[in-house]
């Protein structure tokens, strides 16, 4: 049995890893941390839990953590991150990271966007990036690896194979993304009241997104080609999903059924990437691992859509994934849809 | 012109009373208050009011407020209010108290149920209730108002004219109630973002809200007799409107049609109560300040139904009527649906 | 492994019931009927089961069901089910039917409220209602199952164990009910559109609904009492759970705490009846096949509150969990949380 | 008082025309048709009419209506809606088309897009496009209006000033936009069930909607040049509100403040266009007649933002904009937000 522990167990992608995590048959929920913790239990904080997972919330340090665990799921903000899994790999104990921290390759790109000076530089750039299908080899016997954002894991499945094939124009690709409210997080703040958001749509954070930097970055760690992406990512009044209409223009006449065939190939064999020919809605990955994607044209321009659950292929299920990558389990445990 | 200000202007109840006052023939909106304020305006704190309303929010003492309204209507929270409306009224300026501060009839209820003593005793029981149907001469010359609360609304009206005309038992009243989120307020809470309420139905505040002191209080104080009222609150996964679904037993085999026939004639000339042979629906009265009811009969208990928008019924439109009232103008102004 | 067909594959149950055996170790999912066949796999007709389950509507007739099924979980509508699943029987399928057809217990009492003769009126009455906490043994060995309806389930699992107990009056008991919109079946109606629903809610059918004699019906089989009890249902904006809020009561003084301990004790060995001592929300059950259970007290009255997921414990859950013990499976399997 | 009348009542156009003619002090609504007209009221098909308007729906004839109206609303479906307009018309009454049947310029693109013979082509072409920020001088003596289409108005007002000022690139205009569900209609249809499209996002109809032709046609009939513009619409869960999301390159180095000030100046004295630096949200104009814009840049790209409601400024409201400058109203008479 993997013994797992979940670092800063109070949000949204710190349940649905605990979620996940019950229904997999080789691993024990070891520990659970925050630094709320107070003596009441993860049954209290999460009251979904009641019955199913019996374990009081302690505020561990790294060293009893990586005493306990064979790995932490860190679900900690980035920022607040880098310090505890630094330490808890100092200690010895393996990490997936659900933070933004070690996502960008350089300590540089991290400063410019997140507007601190990076905690750990030393591992930035060596950290594998938490998404199987376009690393996975990296991934089975990394100590730690950055699990991949949510709006990225969305626009880099549908655009990495299309860019190493050669298939896309790099200098203009828009990536227009849309994202149930889970993606903001549990913590009270006026603009998710539910009286805000609910009969709302807007964009946010236009041309300011930390997203953009991370998808052009590590679609460029796949392809050894830069491309030039702009991303805005809009609110939907609904709790999870993520769908992202992806205009780019295809190279030497490239058709829209050429790009499905390149998809197709790439993914053929993944368990959780499904190439479609029909329209891919967030209804249809709610709850699963999935990764739907199709392929459109119109007026010149090629139009991806891909649609994931931004709680589980967008967060805790591609860490559940990397886990059992990284601990000799089929990959799909605990992840049956 | 009447000078309304609004006192207390950052939450849902104000910018109603603001968006219902714009439509007012009579009515100028002279000032917004807030403790918050910091030189923006009323529009940075409601983007709907962009271009609509140029005002700047002031931080005005109770004194300044007199001198420029002809009425204060007072969105603060209940506690924080009593202090600023008795001032405002030491001042010389009438009020409508959109809090529960002056609602119940004594300083006794008042401690046992809010906890706290009350500021302004002298006051209690001597203040009209907000309900035209109920109360409107009294409205009529009062310098304060207490402006109903939202579930107490949709209560007392169904029962009021019954339990006067005697038509139903005093002893088994079952007030089951439904409200939408805006009801909660507008202060970051965890209960009330939208992934911890959205696809979420749940009982709240089950044999403790506040609401149901205040409806059997005025019950008593229009009737005469006290009933034996139990009242269970509910959360809706929608901005706006209640439905309350109130289960009595009739006197001397009153029928539903006779409940309904009373009902008719009670509310005949009103104009914002709908008695109505069809179930009411909150889609059906909201953004209106009608309150719809309805009878119906199952098992030997007779069924009322009532719905209205929490929000302009339930609490911004009441005041405007009252408002309407106290300064001679058409009860419906302001208030066309 | 158990051969499972789902006959009449295209509404939220039949779905429901696929998910949850996809999941399930020892089952097989060998046929899916629907009358409109039309040569379409079920990932056309549910697009979530792309590359999930590769199987192509068919329009069978009950013996070729039988033929090729250890069991069929049958979801056609009432009325249309009694032929369909008497025929079935008959050629030596076990079936589980997830219509009302089977649940009452005399063909005088389904005249009455479904307004039609009973195709199969000798099957009435010995037929086991499918609600494992109450009758396990007499489904252990059946043919078949009248699967409970959806509000019944949240109805009677709180009160079966307290009117046994003789702890509760039987002549007042109010329950009411509220529903997410999947209740209502996928077939287009205008009352169903998502503009008339959303931002709506409302009662409906009150004093009316064919479940108030379901839940009589069954609290007396399990009983020996016949209890006086009336039902109104509501509809929430939102996919799926039922919230019961009912009112009772009690005999002889019993308290709050007393009926807690009931209930605990009734259900202490159950997998998925959790008597809890926190508020019930649908969002805690979701997607699982909990019914959560609570005691409050008010003036007076004792207060029940229950929540399921209607579509798992109010329907197809309880289908595979019957399933289960009528073919010796684990009682949980397909049904971890 | 203009005496109007509502051609083909029972959608929800018909129902927002009403709530808006039922404020406006100088109409008065003359008349209700429809085709399943059966003697019941306006208020038994939209409850929320209940004492607020009292007329019998009927089935008039063209002849009878134009006898009857100065103006008739006519809300039929595209297709339907060209035989009554146009008999109507001859019959001497003026009428504004909310269907798309009058918008396009030729009878073969109408042909080409809506797959059917205009059975009116005469009028195209001739008709005025019912923008009054665009057009505002042709619609006023107008016999007939074709009424904008809801996704169109989003996207034309941001695009036609900066055409029209040469400040934008004309071959790479991509309108990504998100509509409420409302703008789906209130036919009874599988996609539009609550749980279909409760907490679903997708786009639909991508390359093939008909709105992306109407964009071109008038964007080319305001500017005189034809832009080479995309369009992909999606469905927001929520009742209504559109935001479009439009990425275009501007010429000439201009900068987003420059676009900005553009619009700005083109848009001042309109009542109800608001040039923004903040935003849009659709919240922030729901149940109002606004269109709000604003410019945002990123990457080399301008983005363009738009915000309307899509049953009042982009259907009803635009209507009855339209009415008040052909009968000489105020303009905002009916559409105080």
């Amino acid at each position: 049995m993997i013994r797992v522990g979940i670092v800063g167990c109070s949000g949204y992608t710190a349940i649905e890893c605990i979620k996940l995590l019950l229904r997999h048959p080789g691993v024990q929920i070891v520990a659970a941390t925050s630094r709320q913790a107070d003596g009441s239990t993860i049954a209290d904080m999460h009251p979904i839990l009641y019955q199913r997972l019996d374990l009081v919330v302690e505020d561990l340090s790294p060293s009893a953590i990586a005493q306990r665990c064979d790995v932490a799921l860190c679900c900690l903000p980035h920022g607040a991150s880098a310090p505890i899994v630094s330490a808890v790999l100092d200690a010895g104990c393996r990490v997936i990271d659900l933070s933004a921290d070690y996502r960008l390759s350089t300590a540089e790109l991290y400063k410019q966007w997140y507007g601190e000076s990076h905690h750990d530089p030393g591992r930035l750039g060596q950290t594998p990036y938490g998404l199987p299908e376009l690393f996975r080899e990296s991934i089975r016997s990394a100590q730690l690896i950055a699990n991949p954002g949510c709006y990225p894991t969305s626009v880099i499945l549908p655009l990495a194979p299309l860019i190493r094939s050669g298939l896309i124009d790099l200098s203009n690709i828009i990536a227009d993304s849309k994202s149930g409210v889970s993606g903001a997080g549990r913590t009270p703040k006026l603009g998710n009241l539910y009286p805000e958001v609910n009969e709302a749509f807007s964009a946010y954070a236009v041309g300011s997104h930390r997203h953009q930097p991370e998808m052009i970055d590590i679609l460029c760690r796949f392809t050894g080609s830069q491309p030039k992406l702009i991303f805005t990512p809009h609110l939907v009044p609904m709790d999870r999903g993520i769908l992202s209409t992806i205009y780019v223009q295809s190279r030497n006449s490239a058709s829209a059924s050429q790009l499905h065939e390149c998809l197709g190939d790439f993914y053929r064999n993944e368990p959780f990437v499904r190439v479609r020919s029909n329209l891919p809605n967030t209804k249809f990955v709610a709850n699963t691992n999935y990764c739907d994607i199709c392929v459109r044209e119109n007026g010149g321009w090629i139009i991806l859509l891909s649609a994931l659950d931004n709680l589980v292929k967008g967060a805790s299920g591609a860490a559940v994934q990397c886990m059992n990558i990284m601990f000799d389990q089929a990959e799909t445990a605990g992840l049956e849809a």
